[in-house]
């Protein structure tokens, strides 16, 4: 599988093509990226510039699961690189009319979109299309099941390089369902190709998968252990319907094991920072007063996210034929 | 209430900072406004051209009550000064996963968006909006509660000095449910503001507030007394749920007391004009030989109010850092 | 009607001003169609290019009917040409607050939308918006009940003169369900009026108008009768919900009976193309070697669709006044 997905997400040359998962990729690209993104990317409060890069291009959010703020961060990134952007809800689509999922692809390919933002809840739809795709057409996964969420994990990790500077002597702490999550393992994977000293995962044993020390991490299930001495906390969302299985007591008793405080953070170095994937639950996974706290950049990560898509995006596209853009 | 409306919406130079409501708005601004949409606005037939004043800019609609007409201006005012516009549609947003408004709010700040137009069932809302917002960050009114549409109140402003020059001798009859309208309620501040000799609201007592006097306006339950030697006549729209309560009679009892026909008009100057926010209902507050007459400006406020919204946006931004647009 | 089409269709000068059947157009003018949309469509796989034609210009999609592709096709044509385009979903419009249909259409042209783009499930309905337009508006028709679909006729005679060249040495056969077909209609009025030898159409006796003689075509009930030695087959997609009712057996009968597969090909000419309007059903009305074999030209159909709609709606769009860009 990962020199198959090697091979699917690049180009003979080794340029990126598509980006449908950190594994494979080597620590050269993640930098290329981050560099990249570095021309785009601005904090809260700036206006982030508009360039002509994909001018005329047309790009597809192909999305079968809702996430308006996923959606929207991919439309403003398509946006301020002047693409046009056709937004396909699929369940109001031909598909309900009975037509295969390939079929709406090709045609879409037809319309002449050349970029596919993928969004599904099952794990492998994103390099299901993309395995399909013709060529000169690039695949974007924003999220698969329970498998990867790729830009999230690469806006985090531009947010890290941006306070801490240098990943190597990095100790990262992920806090929270790291078993149901695709942004842990898309994180995980990218912290260890850009080689931090440690990555842990802290959480309870019901939602930690079996065999997570194969991913290279070490595992904490208690939060004060799990953060002394690190560098950067990251923030899992808890996902409420958890709370309805056997997999989690009540949202009480969770904060109380699992919620971050600054009195728990006390234990990370003294300028750590907290990061979180968003939308935060306060009271549940994490403390207000660390949410809007001095050491929270969560909101950094939701202004840099659109920069870093942006830098995905155009380099995905770089080798695409010129639309012979008139206007 | 009335000072600390006021700081909010200007900046400290006395400019305009948000548009929430006319109140502590007073007439130099309200009249630059109406200057500002001079080089904007035109007659329906006419295309309306587009400007580069907001290129780069991002602007989202933050619409909690649906109104596809309403949006649809905004959002084409903005497309007009070359703005990219988000529409956020906020019952499938992220504060369906129980994110807070302000967390939703910060968000979209995060990802670059300079300035929100608001859509509320709740009074207050863009004021709460505009209170919590970012340095740098713009809030418009398009309609909270029964508070406020002072948007719809400047485009009416402006129809009417386009038809009649000068505010100072004119007599204004409001006509329908005065009780529930927040355009009237824009409407009595922003023509009492720009000094006219007289407003009038005219309806039943059931529909006219107990305090209206306190307004500056004269009350009036007579429809042809109300509409004597009035220079514009300004029809509301019937909320037709008003009906299942104990509020009104029929439609056609209240069309046969508080209909506007051409009999009734004749009671009015002359050349008076008819004026509607929109959707009118036909044979309710208005006969169609009226809404479709020769003093019929209807649709003239529909056209107008793009060039109106296009004004009060640029001025709002005008202070923003520039985008750095490179496009 | 035919008289009337035609003065409603076109400007004084006899350039298209409308587009809502081909019904009172000539020759001339559906030649004049594709070779404007010589310069405008290309292939699938190649970028299309991006034209300034109607920059700053307002286009409405105004579906009441949802069909999520067409109104796609339309959206990226008017970008291709730098328009604006409002998607207007009546369902959620004014019109469900009591507003007349005609009372909508006067307030969007007051916004100053210079065309529309109708898709309505009654027959003659862009005829009636047509005719109550006010100068200076354009209305394409994007299909009305069983009565019309211009453009898509329109994109097949673009697609059919890329592979034939001349249109006049062609036999066409028309299969399925040509009773319900707003498609089949257009396609035979377009096929007659540029002139091709024979146009036939294929299907059971329920679904083959008992006057279709009248519109110039042989009738055929049994399919490899019906394409023998013709050039062009054109395979209609069969409406699933005929088969409630008593028109029709089971899908699986359909198939054997008229389902078009590689054995039944056989019967036409050795170079015949295969097209249909999509989205297909797959082992129902076409065997899936045939969709993706050789001959088929429905994905290029889908291409071609874009760069025709764009002729069609620049041209409609010629005499109207500039819209005095500035961007």
């Amino acid at each position: 599988m990962a020199s198959q997905t090697q091979n699917i997400q690049l180009n003979d040359d080794g340029s990126l093509r598509h980006f449908l998962t950190i594994e494979g990729l080597n620590k050269n690209i993640l930098t290329q990226i981050l560099d990249t993104a570095e021309s785009f990317a601005v904090l809260p409060g700036r206006p982030i510039k508009k360039v002509p890069a994909l001018r005329g291009r047309i790009i597809t959010n192909l999305f079968f699961e809702n996430s308006t703020r996923t959606r929207t961060t991919f439309e403003l990134a398509a946006k301020r690189l002047s693409a046009d952007v056709l937004n396909f809800n699929i369940s109001t689509s031909a598909t309900s009319k009975g037509e295969t999922l390939l079929d709406t692809l090709r045609n879409l390919e037809a319309m002449h979109s050349e970029m596919f933002v993928v969004r599904h809840n099952a794990s492998g739809a994103a390099h299901f299309i993309a395995e399909h795709a013709a060529p000169g057409i690039s695949v974007i996964n924003a999220g698969d099941g329970r498998h990867a969420h790729p830009t999230q994990a690469m806006l985090d990790m531009f947010t890290i390089r941006k306070h801490k500077g240098d990943f190597t002597p990095l100790r990262v702490a992920i806090v929270g369902d790291i078993l149901h999550s695709r942004v842990a393992r898309s994180q995980i994977l990218a912290l260890n190709t850009l080689g931090v000293t440690e990555v842990r995962v802290v959480g309870p044993r019901t939602l930690i998968p079996t065999d997570a020390r194969a991913l290279g991490v070490h595992v904490y299930h208690d939060l004060e252990e799990g953060l002394r001495d690190v560098d950067v906390v990251i923030m899992l969302r808890l996902q409420k319907e958890r709370m309805d299985g056997a997999l989690l007591p009540s949202e009480e008793e969770y904060f109380q094991l699992y919620g971050l405080t600054n009195d728990r953070l006390a234990c990370a170095k003294p300028d750590a920072i907290v990061m979180h994937p968003g939308p935060i639950n306060r009271g549940v996974e994490i403390d207000s007063e660390v949410a809007d706290g001095p050491r929270s950049v969560i909101l950094e990560q939701v202004s840099y996210g659109i920069g870093v898509r942006m830098a995905i995006m155009s380099m995905c596209m770089q080798k695409h034929p010129s639309a012979g853009d008139e206007s």
